[in-house]
């Protein structure tokens, strides 16, 4: 079983990630044999709007961790594109760079249109990277709404990344990913109204009242190596937190049972295409559903009451 | 089965769309009913980054609507806040002047951390308002990502709305939103830069090479009610494509299909519950995932084997 570990260079980890990601006959036994290991990595999610200079700041950080001689890995999520597919031109090249370091793998995953798939493909590729015995695993992604969450779920720790001037995105911000962040980034620091958005958050967090963990507000020129030590120290500083608190642990168990809810899922959805694809009398019903003849509800009950012995 | 649809009054509207709404065990029949009649309603998606006015547009698309005799319904999704409950105390205000507008019916939705869950309220919703005879259903979104492109899918004719000074947005948009976009709108076209903008979607739009409908590009001020009039003619306008070009009735068939997919889905999910909430071997097995003695893999081929007969 543990045959794909024997090995841990990179041309296995490039295959096996490759395998997982594209879902192969192959995948769920190597995600079993990634699962029997014990994970070490820390895991760190970067998130903030397009133009934030998250790459940037990703690549100075690998470079700082690299330094200290630990292995890291960078996972870069792109869910506001399903329909091209995924990392901008500069970014590319940007990523290119990054992975010419000593000790640093990147992957990117783009959305195949596939909801929620996006997702699950981070937490596979994430658990391949940790039976590689990575020490650090970067999770870089943007953009809003539900589909963040479900990738930054997978972080042990999030990072918030913005530029001065946060005007009416601070509403937004308020709404939602203010609850999940534990590390605040103005990158950018040297245009104007920096310290004015680091004072706007300030009040944010102590209007939260998050008293768990003392939410760092940090001022970064990525650009300029500027506060990259700072972000280092507390991405340490927070990972001294979570084992202390009892969160690392806490997140590891949440983390099991939401893939296990994902695979039961896909598994189910395997079964139904299975019936769907072969039943003549569910094959017609359906096409009825979709020209308008019969109502989704009724056919659905049909389906399901079929499938399902009990 | 047709009880829920004898009187079609707002007051019974309003019940309808709670029962569906809460998912309560009344919905499934009252969908099904609302089901029945086919609706003739005009289904239009607004969608945009916050702050570019859509609030004040969709109520102005409204008055237009009202003074030539159409019911309109409008739908707020806001799938950016999954833990605060949705919408900002501002669109509250200007959505109770609207809902003092006759003909015109509001809903809002908001996510509740359940993925994909909204997409489908969207559509449960859009349902019980066609079957109340709508001339047309607004429909409210905000945010990039997934989650938007999954509501907009019920849509017919989306717009999007900007403000001038797209910038670096702009490359985030053409990697995403552009592709499904029907009418684009320049909102707040009173504040500098708005022509150029105009200029660079146009640019866009011919890059794309999307040649069956010829995407207009407006300027709008919606709050001195400058360009409604325009916009009002674009998505009449769509409408009328969409039908001479069969895209009214294959839109329909493919929400027919993708309701389907859906409820087998939800159907499955509840006897997986039951499953797990009953049964000791299984609740066991599912103790250990959470501790991390047994990987999710395993457990989760054994749940199914246990649910599916064959």
């Amino acid at each position: 079983m543990q045959k794909w570990l024997e090995k841990k260079d990179n041309l296995t980890l490039g295959k096996l990630l490759k395998e997982v990601e594209n879902q192969t006959p192959l995948s769920t036994e190597i995600l079993k044999s990634c699962y029997s290991n014990e994970s070490k990595a820390h895991i760190v999610g970067i998130t903030g709007p397009p133009g934030a200079g998250k790459s940037t700041l990703v690549s100075k950080l690998c470079k700082a961790f690299a330094t200290q001689g630990l292995k890291i890995a960078v996972v870069c999520v792109d869910p506001t594109s399903p329909f091209t597919n995924g990392a901008l031109l500069g970014d590319r090249i940007r990523m290119q760079e990054l992975a010419k370091l000593p000790n640093v793998f990147i992957k990117s995953l783009a959305t195949r249109g596939n909801l929620g798939g996006l997702a699950a493909s981070t937490a596979d590729v994430v658990q391949v990277f940790g039976a590689f015995d990575m020490d650090l695993i970067l999770i870089e992604t943007v953009g809003v709404g539900q589909i963040e969450f479900d990738v930054l779920e997978v972080s042990d720790t999030v990072i918030l990344v913005n530029v001065p001037g946060l005007g009416d995105s601070l509403q937004t911000l308020k709404a939602g990913i203010m609850e999940i962040a534990d590390v605040f980034v103005i990158n950018q620091a040297d245009r104007p109204g920096a310290d004015e958005s680091v004072k706007d958050l300030r009040l944010m967090v102590r209007e939260s009242g998050r008293k768990d963990w003392d939410l760092p507000i940090l001022k970064t020129v990525a650009t300029r190596d500027e506060g990259i030590k700072e972000l280092v120290e507390q991405i340490f500083n927070h990972k001294s937190f979570l084992l202390r608190s009892g969160s690392w642990k806490e997140k590891r168990q949440t983390r099991n049972m939401t893939r296990l809810n994902h695979m039961i899922l896909q598994l189910l959805t395997t079964k139904v295409d299975e019936l769907t694809q072969t039943d003549e009398y569910i094959k017609s019903q359906i096409q009825d559903v979709r020209s308008g003849n019969i109502d989704p509800f009724t056919v659905s009950h049909e389906i399901v009451n079929q499938l399902v012995s009990k």
